[in-house]
């Protein structure tokens, strides 16, 4: 591509959507563009995210990492210009990976030699380990819960290996992860039920790579905590492939999970004090807290990164809002939620009074949405709003609610919150695994998101939600 | 991220925008579908992207790996389903590098010893080479062309250093492109009118690594032609502060380009025949040449597996077009654009009947947009198909043209042309670069931009345009 005949094209887009031509709409697409430029001219986004995936790393709740990460946060809000900044305390989960997780696979080859091969494998988080004895066991193939209960009776002494693949026709990603992220949180228990001693579960990804990914699982207290692992997707292909042809296989696990007493973590909230209703609070936010194996580039540093970007952008221009804005940086999203609900437990103790609520937990990739519950009252207004955000490529507002976080904040005091919603197709190449890495952010991207979740925290200052 | 609580808000989205409800709507929604599903759940689109990025990589126009990508070009389009594949031969230019770019910048460091440093570089693609005793001389740097203009009097004998960053502020990176690229295109033509013996041009790109990206230059017949390189960022930005620092620079390059006399290529054309107009053509495409230095898989790879994926699904799900539609795979964009000429002037002289025409060469990113000429007639009918790309994230329809190859149907026969357009803000980070890799390329977004060009093909060949 070299020639550039459809540039005008572009520029006249950002005209062609019948915009309003108010005073007030012209002032507020103004204050986006600038916005827009405090953020597109810095590289303040950048060196944030850099620090926190190439000098912290994985911070999964509990670790040194995690307060190395506290500490930066705090200095970077203060840093982006927060009139004051507090650390919230709150009891976190501390699991611990415990050790180097291994697993290979055996079978007899059509020579009658037994065969070994080693298959990449991660723990799931919140899971216990074999130990350095390991386990060891013959395999079972299931396809989905059905399978499960037909092979019921065969399960006992044995590894079940979960071979679930995503739904790629779904064009939105997500879709896929809600269909099979069961697996990967039930497979433990529902396979242990049935005598099972461990689990092996297809990767939670589109990709075709070899890439394992972690991510919760949750016991069901009753039952015992077999060892669970999830599995690089051409391995789990390689398995596959020769339990079709016939193949007894044998898997043997290596893994030391562990689930420490809980310890204690913080959300980190830098606020910008309200001009005219000090006492009426947005809360603007994403997680601190990252799978220990990623550099938590996508999950959660854009979200962080964002947050912090939003502040300092406000404080470049010059805005002051309204209302008081905490932008929150949560302790502990992964394996508990832990921050977002204290935040919002704390904010119900103190009779705070809430007024919007806006998350970014779904990667700093280009936005495409922003969810948020779409109410009779407020439909017109977000047309206005969706014309503004168009020039940032906001695709729409889709009535919906935030991620977990924030999400506290409307189910413990009924608070409207929003998420932004940003293209998915790469989310699950990187997501919990070792793939999340800076690299993997395209840093004008996350930029692009920040700046439509600034002109909608700006725009529900100034009209109210 | 965990949780899956938007991921209702995203299905409700796809029913939310009012629909129209005539059977025709839904029968346009379930076709879309079927291509929808026909791409996502195939690997094909990959496996081509593959083959002609890591088996046959930069092809430039008159390069034997062009040759290599003709052939391969011809069978996969039999293979996706073509009633028949033809060769169209066209003259193209035949530019070479002829060798290993390199140059080194020498100053007096603060000890008044003498510094010399690598930097990094390739010649600009037309450019004339050195040769091998290279070319040296001092170092001015200028900012614009009125800076040149300024020292017009201070270039004989000089290297001319162009550092005109983009402009990061702009949404559309191809802004910021259409901003610049003229000195990349004339820069060496402009300084040699007064006497300069070489240029380095800062590359057209937002990335802030050190890869230099190459792309077309423009001599002026009458003027002397002077070897040109584009160099990394990086280095720009050091070479900046040197000379920033009163340092008087003195640089050393070695380029090896040579144009050679016109050589043969190809178009590549497969056809799908029209039931009920056969001899009205739609034409959609990309082009097949890439520059030497990169594996060519964003430009226009993509553009080049989408136009094949079209054809691939529409025969997988029965769909037999009333219209004829070509799939063209362009012999030579990069470097004169001979193919898209050939193409239209042959149309001409045939008396062919165009009615639409289709591009991507904006990059297998997430589509955004489709450019097309948006008229009083046509306004009506935009409008719903927009409705039923809107589960496939289109954002719209903009008012603009198609790219250069479809565009010369425009050009020479007025025909209606538009062209896919993509996110762009990954776009120039490996643009005409090392970093245009398949790695580079996610293929779901790929393959995303492929079923809004397949819908927009089929709605167009059955309402017209």
């Amino acid at each position: 591509m070299k020639k550039i005949t459809f540039i005008a094209a572009v520029i006249i887009s950002t005209t062609a959507f019948g915009q309003s031509s108010s005073s007030s709409y012209n002032e507020d697409s103004a204050f986006i563009h600038h916005v827009s430029n405090a953020m597109f001219g810095s590289k303040a986004a950048y060196n944030n995210l850099y620090y926190l995936t190439k000098k912290i790393g994985g911070r999964l709740a509990g670790s040194p990492q995690m307060v190395m990460a506290e500490n930066w946060g705090y200095k970077a809000l203060q840093e982006a210009g927060a009139d004051s900044v507090r650390m919230q305390q709150c009891m976190v989960p501390h699991w611990i990976r415990g050790g180097k997780d291994k697993a290979m696979v055996s079978y007899k080859n059509d020579k009658g030699a037994t065969q070994t091969i080693p298959v990449n494998v991660v723990a799931l988080g919140n899971s216990m380990g074999s130990g350095p004895k390991g386990i060891k066991a013959e395999v079972v193939r299931v396809n989905d819960w059905k399978e499960l209960e037909q092979k019921k009776d065969a399960l006992k002494g044995k590894i079940v290996f979960f071979n679930v693949p995503f739904d790629d026709t779904l064009v939105s990603t997500f879709q896929a992860y809600a269909k099979n992220v069961m697996y990967r949180g039930g497979a433990a228990s529902m396979s242990a039920k049935h005598g099972a001693i461990g689990v092996m579960v297809r990767s939670m990804t589109n990709a075709m790579d070899n890439v394992p990914h972690t991510g919760s699982l949750r016991y069901t207290d009753s039952l015992p905590k077999v060892p669970a692992v999830a599995m690089g997707v051409r391995d789990v292909e390689k398995l596959d492939t020769l339990i079709d042809e016939g193949k007894a296989l044998t898997a043997e696990m290596f893994t030391y999970g562990k689930m420490l007493p809980d310890t204690i973590g913080h959300n980190i909230i830098g606020i910008l004090t309200g001009t005219e209703h000090p006492e009426e609070i947005i809360t603007v936010g994403g997680h601190l807290d990252a799978w220990d194996i990623t550099e938590g580039a996508t999950d959660d540093g854009a979200g962080i990164v964002q947050t912090i970007e939003i502040l300092r952008a406000f404080k470049a221009i010059g805005y002051r809002p309204k209302h008081t804005i905490r932008f929150v940086l949560y302790a502990n999203e992964e394996n508990g939620t832990r921050g977002g609900i204290k935040y919002a437990e704390e904010a119900k103790a103190n009779n705070e009074k809430h007024i919007f609520g806006l998350e970014s937990d779904a990667g700093g990739f280009t936005p495409r949405f922003i969810s948020l519950p779409i109410t009779d009252k407020n439909k017109a207004k977000l047309d206005i709003w969706k014309e503004l955000l168009t020039p940032y490529y906001l695709n729409g507002f889709i009535n919906g609610g935030s991620g977990s976080d924030v999400g506290e904040l409307t189910r413990i005091l009924k608070v409207p919150a929003g998420e932004l919603m940003p293209d998915t197709q790469r989310y699950f190449d990187v997501h919990h695994s070792t793939n999340d890495v800076l690299e993997n952010v395209n840093i004008r991207e996350l930029k692009l998101g920040a700046v439509n979740m600034a002109a909608l925290l700006y725009l529900v200052d100034k009209y109210g939600f």
